[in-house]
């Protein structure tokens, strides 16, 4: 997508041949920069301090991250430890898992000489198949747009979003932004309630960004505020990402989505969800007894940083330094709270025969 | 109640008789200030401002705000623009109102020489009925504590709270706070989830500041935790207090409280909400249909201020300048979702019935 009217993607081979570059994520929305990732080493930093995030990115930072542990020494130990390392990084989003299967599934037949170049060439090609599944993802969900327009009448059709979910979270595209990016260029009129998404804000600070580089209207609002615009008919469709969903169809996704999912049901508002078939754990069930919920650094809901006056990068304690806080990354909105699936190969139902119809795959 | 050891209420006569004085709550948790309110204008400004917070400070502050200026100025006139000025000021919670009608109701009949020293005894009498109704709700809904730890065989009872109805939000004691505070004081193991409560986050820089200061053991969270705490068993009772309640038991309260009521709904997590009868709007049936909603400044949810490294207030902002925002300060939950209140009177059903067979009132 745009930047400035210039096209990007969110993650390239570098012009050295031996490294990639990045956006980096935690500068936005003030600054865009990007950041040189040389190492293994730098990937997994990369991943941990969320410079890069969003289940997709993650999962194709990760092949690049083996790609250059490959670089540097490309026998079966290395790869075993790249595997092992990158792995750590996150513990809920499933894409980095099957990132990490696939470069291993390429790589482990492979002599260690040529391990290598096969490395960059299977990362460069989960980077291109990811864009195409979003890509794919935002074909079949404007269809959903377009009909909710239609049954309005015409009027604006009012969409909220929790989290990021745009194409800073893929390669390119995004996933529940894909299908919006499309409508607006289609010419369908909508507008973006973008919850803020705490604690790290990556809807005030990483949605309003992408989608004001496009000129997709939209207002930020506490996550607190969906419950509100649901009861007053403000809000048309509900639609996310996801960050792991079971073959049953319980969706992991950013903490809070689940009560967004609560105040689209309690009020008859259709929630749907944009899983890309990476983003799917055919080995679990139930989400809610089985997907590992991430807890990140109480820190990042304790301690803030934005931007002063001056233009200044600071960070500011918002709490009683001797209150305790807990950062839980992730919940499970279960699958009945789910409208469907907005998947690459067309909508289906949040359920283990509709995932299993769309897919060809049964859970174990 | 205790800051450092020294007992306060929120709001209380200056020492020269001819002015109050305030916590101002916008210093904290970081600053614990006191602000001298000499005039009307000072008052509205203070509760514009949100020095003083709360449905039941708001009332007692509002009524304040007349013996100052009847003190200045006791004609008719001067009364009715009191009223008018500081019924403005915040246009949700109902106490406001009916703190400003038990003024009028003491001060029409009198003969202007007599309004002054009316006036501040009555508000100080409504100031004395507030932190008596609350330290009444403390006593009533203990026994919920109490219970749910014996349900739970002595084991630690978890409690979600959001925004701030603690003693900062009263005279004292506050309202879901008050049987919190009391369950400590008899020893009956509790620990409270703390909501943040954006925009302005009430629950890390007041309930948490008012927890500590009182030893109770007490988690922050982010607004969006509460499903996936309620999910994974660790919620036992879910309290908030209110800032207008209908005749049929709708409850307006910080934006937020109608998603974690359904949280609550669908874990099968008891919701109670503490309920002084001044926040009590027999007007009303119909929350959602006829209760204003605040909007406030969208700067408090792009902006944020803290404290810094070096111990300096700063204030930064978080989302990218041409994006708007929308604040809206309050949501309706259903008295559906509501286990029963925790009045002054005793614990009664969220039902027209159970407010009637509590108050003696029906709606109109």
């Amino acid at each position: 997508m745009k930047v400035g009217g210039v096209h990007y993607r969110t993650i390239w081979p570098g012009d050295d041949g031996a490294s990639i570059e990045v956006i980096d994520q935690t500068r936005l929305p003030h600054d865009f920069e990007t950041v040189r990732l040389a190492t293994r080493a730098d990937v997994e930093h990369a991943i941990r301090t969320m410079q890069v995030r969003g289940a997709p990115l993650i999962g194709v930072s990760a092949a690049y991250g083996v790609a250059l542990q490959m670089q540097a020494d490309a026998s079966d130990e290395s790869l075993d430890a790249a595997v092992k390392g990158l792995l750590a990084t996150r513990p809920t989003a499933v894409d980095l898992g099957h990132a990490l299967d696939a470069m291993v599934e390429t790589l482990r037949p492979l002599p260690a000489a040529r391990r290598a170049e096969a490395a960059w060439l299977r990362a460069a090609a989960l980077a291109d198949e990811s864009a195409a599944a979003c890509r794919a993802i935002g074909e079949h969900g404007v269809a959903l747009v377009e009909q909710a327009c239609e049954a309005g009448g015409g009027a604006r059709v009012d969409v909220l979003t929790h989290c990021n979910a745009g194409w800073l979270a893929t390669v390119d595209w995004g996933t529940a932004l894909a299908p919006l990016y499309l409508a607006h260029d289609r010419g369908i009129p909508i507008h973006v309630w973008v919850d803020e998404t705490r604690p790290r804000n990556q809807g005030a600070s990483l949605t309003a960004w992408e989608l004001g580089q496009h000129g997709v209207p939209h207002t930020i609002v506490a996550d607190s505020a969906g419950g509100h615009l649901a009861q007053r008919g403000r809000v048309r469709l509900f639609l996310t990402g996801t960050d792991r969903t079971t073959a049953r169809g319980d969706v992991c996704n950013k903490i809070g989505t689940y009560l967004k999912a609560l105040a689209a049901h309690d009020n008859g508002v259709p929630f749907w969800v944009a899983l890309p078939s990476s983003s799917l754990d055919w080995r679990l069930e139930d989400g809610v007894r089985d997907i590992p919920i991430e807890e990140r650094d109480p820190r990042e809901l304790t301690h803030v940083t934005g931007r002063d006056d001056a233009g200044r990068r600071v960070e500011v304690g918002l709490a009683p330094e001797d209150s305790p806080a807990a950062n839980y990354a992730f919940d499970v909105t279960p699958a009945r709270l789910v409208t469907g699936f907005i998947t690459e190969r067309g909508l289906c139902e949040a359920s283990a025969e509709g995932l299993a119809r769309a897919f060809g795959r049964t859970a174990p």
